[in-house]
């Protein structure tokens, strides 16, 4: 075993120990405890601070893009948000123990069907060091042990909010094995990670979510042995059909392109029906956004100073104020297109005549479809479920924004009086 | 690409497309579509034995033991009952389109969560050829399209009963594609079948459900890319609590170890609380019905010619008339050995304890727990289910008996009025 395998079965071992006790911890002591982490966290600010401080300096040494740069920078209001979130986090309504279905055999045996928490959540991410407090307040409060590995560059700063964290969770009874960050940067320890995957189906970590780039999810989908829920990209389409109303139309792909490029919710992909009447207003609106459009051939002829698509384009994730736009031939060519090109995370219609969206609602296979509204929808928070852990698009367990329920399975619970199948 | 790989991408391909078809089908075509299999394979009954003839001709000069042999067996009787089941199947309610929850935004946005077929199954089995009738009829009814691998000694019984399916499948409009069977005995074929996880998260197949023993399984929950329901083994306890009525333990222990000694449900192992009265009547009843007991050391001092228990005994699922059974310390000391001990799959405790009863269907951390009732129940058909397609023991997406809701997943639906999120 190397030094790597070694130190995370150690930890996968002790947060199984952990996630025994949480499993069955009351709401309000979940709730309690991450009330006071955020406490700690609030408290601790100088320390995250001068943290943080230290792993910027670092960071602009090494030459860390200014991208990168800000999205590692913590103040004082940063913090205070973070502290925020896991408060906010405290007040979710607890899913663990909720009944899901309920049934009575004729031999009078119960049945339960009965929410329980996962057990051991693995987190692997990035820059931002809010996730730290982030990941783990959501894995603990939906009842898991969490195993936290951020990105090296930031490894001061999630030291501290990790001490900070553990502080105010001990401090209110749960274990500090609840929430542990992998100490060490090096990279063989995500590796250890992703195969933890055990032995006899128990598995040392029951799900891994990766928080982050395209790179490092690619990885983790590529490598894991553990299931992973994560989306790699949101190729999100937008088809506009005859029938829409055409201001509707202009304000919701202009939202759904231009609100925030770089979110996994931005429409990349806009399909106008051919005989939609007018398709020049609709990339005129984006280009009046700043919007860059590259069109298809049948668009070109309408609007010629297009930039030419490429086959890449349809495939192609801008998360900038890029567009491709084409015209296709009504719903049908629309359903065609989306199920040769989208990612299956976000697609959208715009049409007034409802048996046309129906069709688009049943037949297209993302985690999300909308009819007249923005893709930019496409979050848990839109969505009322408080906070997500992540947007999935694969097909098991939990598909699109990802929340305290995605972080549940369930068990079966039989009451009996003595029943044997004889 | 290997001759395998590419034809695997070609099937998964089509089945695709299937699936596409299959996913909006109304529950009355698919359930006439299993109806018409189901007569389909009555009517073929000549076909089909007359091809198992030749499967079991070469069997038995290949020197298959008799156990196998059996289960590759068909007969008339056998392939009415194949019949009957897709037949059941049919009569299933179907929970594609069921919506698992609704909610209204502030800004008027209304969001729905609505079940949906998963999109392609692959099943993976052996000897017993009633399983392509079985999985095909299960997948399809739950609006998926089937990839199908059965054990190359039985291919030709596989081959004639997958013939009358989708002969009945298409005659009531469903397309062939919907149940493929491999068509070679290629072992590379299931190679690719389990590296088959398509590009960026589609997936080529999106779940296999291994059928069959332990090699298969193993096999295949270690080298697949796919996402995979199943379980390895089924070492499941029971423990008798101090607080248990002796008659009623007696008849459960003996009901759960020898009902069927070969099913997944089975006991394996006795935990017996140290202050329960008559740990020694356990024992004789186990023995009395045939069974050997192996006991731990504390157990042995009561019923001195016990077999001695070997460490390896606690880990063994034996699936024949032996089990293991030690003293305990009380509900503790049962949690404590099944926390190490267990594979997830049943424990049962026998208490009149309802508080112990409680922590102990609480604190086990397995997929069904059941409480005075016999391990032996664990299956989709007691459990009300209709059928299974397969017992998971993982913790995700699908736990214990796994039916139609379990070849299913969900997608979240948006009706807008043209929400921007602005």
């Amino acid at each position: 075993m190397t030094d790597a395998t070694t130190l995370l079965a150690d930890m996968t071992n002790r947060a199984r120990v952990a996630a025994r006790t949480l499993a069955t911890l009351p709401t309000a002591t979940k709730a309690a405890a991450l009330r006071a982490a955020a406490q700690a966290l609030r408290d601790a600010a100088p320390q995250i601070l001068s943290a943080n401080a230290s792993d910027m300096a670092k960071a602009t040494e090494a030459g860390l893009s200014n991208a990168m740069l800000d999205r590692l920078k913590l103040d004082a209001g940063r913090v205070a948000a973070m502290a925020d979130g896991v408060t906010a986090v405290a007040g979710l309504a607890d899913p663990v123990g909720a009944i899901i279905d309920e049934r009575e055999r004729p031999n009078g045996l119960r049945l339960r069907r009965v929410r329980v928490p996962i057990g051991v959540i693995g987190i692997i991410y990035e820059s931002r060091p809010n996730v730290t407090a982030d990941a783990a307040a959501l894995a603990v409060m939906a009842g898991n042990a969490v195993i936290l590995r951020g990105g090296s560059e930031a490894i001061e700063s999630n030291r501290a909010i990790h001490a900070a964290l553990v502080a105010g969770l001990v401090a209110a009874g749960i274990p500090a094995d609840a929430a542990q960050l992998v100490p060490t940067t090096d990279r063989a320890a995500v590796g250890a990670m992703l195969a933890a995957d055990g032995a006899s189906g128990a598995g040392a970590i029951d799900l891994i979510v990766p928080r982050g780039g395209k790179g490092l999810v690619a990885r983790v989908q590529a490598e894991a042995r553990v299931p992973v829920l994560a989306h790699l990209d949101g190729i999100n389409h937008i088809y506009v059909d005859a029938s829409a109303d055409p201001a509707m139309a202009r304000a919701i792909v202009v939202d759904a392109k231009m609100r925030r490029t770089g979110v996994c919710g931005a429409m990349e992909t806009l399909l106008i029906d051919r005989a939609y009447p007018d398709p020049v207003g609709l990339v005129s609106a984006l280009r009046d956004a700043g919007c860059e459009v590259r069109g298809g051939p049948g668009l070109r002829a309408l609007v010629p100073d297009l930039v030419p698509t490429t086959d890449m384009d349809w495939d192609t994730e801008y998360l900038e104020a890029i567009a491709s736009a084409g015209l296709v031939d009504g719903l049908e060519g629309a359903l065609r297109f989306i199920a040769r090109h989208s990612s299956h995370h976000t697609d959208a219609i715009v049409a007034a005549d409802e048996s046309v969206a129906t069709r688009f609602l049943a037949e297209v296979d993302s985690a999300i479809v909308l009819w007249n509204a923005s893709t930019q929808f496409a979050d848990g928070g839109e969505f009322g479920l408080g906070a997500e852990i992540g947007i999935a698009t694969g097909r098991l367990h939990a598909r699109g924004p990802v929340a305290l329920e995605g972080l549940t399975t369930y068990k079966w619970v039989g009451y009996g009086t003595g029943q044997v199948r004889g």
